[in-house]
């Protein structure tokens, strides 16, 4: 399973030491590597891993700036400057409570890329340019990818406003270095890159499920958000007859039922979540007055979202009559899908043949900063299995081999994309 | 429909100047009757409430004293000092954003049958005991009917030390003219009194339904509480199968629904309600995976209760092995049923009868300081229409003149059972 022992390779020791060393920021105190980590974008913990991801950068040799949104670049020149430079990276920010991989081992497998080539002395044709996105999880309100998606031109003006932990998201911004009064310096021009590889955990349950080492990702899903109020009437759970009732809660549960009735009445990967449920006033001797849930649906395919979006008002408008409460459903923003490019796909199942490691293609469930870099250049996706599919958890984790393994893949992919 | 005009009566006039006076302790600011009140038990308002109650008591001429657990109590002596007293009266403490009907109609008509009959110059056989009971809503963790338990001797001393709005409960005890340090000389004692008469609004529909003015009640039903706990795994909402999930909400939804169902499988008046329900994390992204929530059964029949519960008990188990997920039911404390005494219910039918007024007997779905009073002497309770079954909101009314009904049938009653 080794490859010739003249190409350079990341080893397992290496990820693992700056695994670990980089779950010190946002660790739980007095826990371990094995307690997980809350590095949440722009706190202090994001700051200081921040800091020391810029080191291992410029250890690999790289020049490191820090764009107006805080994302940060480190680039490599390349035997041909007439070249357009192969971008890769991830994020290092995590879920409050989250895990040590998601984000974390592309970052560094990315910086890891850089360091064994500088340590092979070896100089790609194309300049090579390694990104950690600045705050990939949500944050803000919701709002998640705020690195990416500021340099995709699809931020707001209005999210430097929303406070979030006590700051501004300009303040945020300005903390980690960047310059919310010239945003827009952070948009990155349609031409500026070759491609985008990212390297990410799958955080489903798939590759580890079929003992497949490596993911080649199709596309990530399209999500549809749903913000759904429903409005019965609070009334005293011990003088008001089951009959005269309009309990927000009974046809909350009814909807909750619906959303996974219609995710799997046909066959697919699609996914229905209700994640988010508040009740009001909440008291256990009160007929509950008003419930406020989110629904989603996630798939590859537009028309299927579409399809479940009008099965589900359908029945939420016979369950609304039935249970005498008004059901209000309000569809968010979509997140559109984002298809993995053909020529990248193809890099990355030739580098794993290369390594003689199994491939299958799956779909991203989960969101990912390559979705904003899809809309300005060709993106690709490594996915490496997480062990019983588990993340945005401190019990997330991904083999080291595996590990090892995705992130050379990433190296042979840069290589063949940069040559 | 009037009386013999040589008995004393109860007027519209006055029930509806002193109800809107008190109702101003509390009141939300720049508020107007109609926006109901805020009286919570043992709260700055509810200090002011007692004051305004206790000198509308000495204009009546009682005496008033308050009990070590806060209780107010306004005397007026009989002929036949021999004699027990007759113990009549409510709460005057609210809901927070709660109605000006509940607890304040049945305390301020029982001060009102002591002032008609000072003003009448009439001595009843028996002596009379007007009580204003200390925080009859749940408060303290969900602890209720504080005064009047105390005074049955149901209450615990760790409930002394419970904190709630920043005080322990001894602390609001004393604020409220109580003696915490001597909370049993609180207890009445088996023979102190004749009889037990409470008139409230009966905060449920059936009355105002059915058009008729008085309610005799059978009896307050017997309330059993269930905290349960849904156990499933949390996971990515992307990235998890539909097959794969342990999702806490989908079978809470269906333990929601079951409970309805187990409420409505048999005929009878049984309730059963779902007031409260959390969900842990609570993000829109992520796949439940705990749901905490309260289930209540009420009842006049214990033997009904244990039924409901069995039955819930039995579907859970299934909804758990379905929806792969762990379900735990914890019974708390049952608050046993209350029976009203056969001959005060026949005082206060005759007393409607007297003044023409049709009657009806129901249960009480509500807890009533009137349970508390039952497993010391013979109880009853007459109930006043609540327009549209309102209650414990801003929107609970009982037209004025079936608040005036109710205090003459109060009169009436008390008059019945001293002479």
């Amino acid at each position: 399973m080794r490859a010739a022992p003249s190409n350079p390779r990341i080893t397992v020791a290496a990820l693992e030491r700056e695994l670990v060393a980089l779950s010190q920021f946002g660790r739980p105190d007095g826990g371990s590597f094995d307690s997980g980590v809350s590095r949440v974008g722009y706190s202090d913990a994001d700051v200081a891993g921040r800091k020391f991801a810029m080191d291992l950068m410029r250890q690999a040799g790289a020049s490191v700036r820090i764009d107006a949104a805080g994302n940060i670049f480190a680039s490599r020149a390349g035997s041909d400057p007439k070249l357009r430079p192969l971008l890769f990276g991830s994020h290092i920010d995590s879920v409050p409570n989250g895990g040590n991989f998601d984000g974390d081992l592309g970052s560094l497998s990315s910086i890891q890329v850089l360091r064994v080539l500088k340590d092979a002395g070896i100089t790609t044709r194309r300049p090579l340019t390694v990104v950690i996105w600045a705050c990939e999880e949500a944050s803000f309100s919701g709002w998640s990818l705020n690195g990416s998606r500021t340099a995709a031109g699809k931020s707001e003006a209005k999210e430097l406003q929303v406070v979030s932990r006590g700051l501004t998201k300009a303040d945020s911004i300005r903390k980690i270095g960047g310059d919310p009064a010239r945003i827009d310096d952070a948009r990155i021009p349609r031409d500026a890159f070759h491609a985008y590889v990212e390297l990410h955990i799958e955080q489903g349950g798939t590759l580890a499920r079929e003992k497949v080492p490596v993911g080649v990702v199709d596309g990530i899903v399209s999500i549809d958000q749903y913000e759904v109020t429903v409005r019965g009437f609070a009334n005293h759970a011990g003088t008001t007859p089951m009959a005269e009732r309009q309990d927000a809660l009974v046809a909350a549960a009814r909807l909750t039922l619906a959303v996974r009735e219609t995710a799997t009445a046909e066959s697919g990967a699609q996914v229905g979540t209700v994640g988010h449920l508040e009740v009001i006033p909440n008291a256990s001797n009160v007929v509950p007055g008003e419930v406020r849930m989110n629904v989603e649906f996630r798939d590859l395919s537009s028309a299927k979202l579409d399809r479940m979006g009008e099965t589900l008002r359908a029945k939420s408008r016979s369950i609304g009559a039935e249970a005498n409460v008004q059901i209000e459903m309000r569809r968010l923003e979509r997140h559109d899908a984002a298809l993995a490019a053909v020529e990248v796909q193809r890099a990355i199942e030739s580098a794993a043949g290369a390594l003689r490691l199994d491939t299958r293609h799956l779909p991203s469930g989960a969101g990912h900063d390559a979705q904003m870099m899809a809309t300005l250049m060709p993106m690709g996706m490594i996915f490496v299995p997480s062990i019983g599919g588990i993340s945005h958890s401190p019990k997330e984790r991904t083999a080291w081999q595996d590990c090892a393994n995705g992130a050379n893949v990433l190296l042979e992919t840069v290589l063949a994309l940069t040559n």
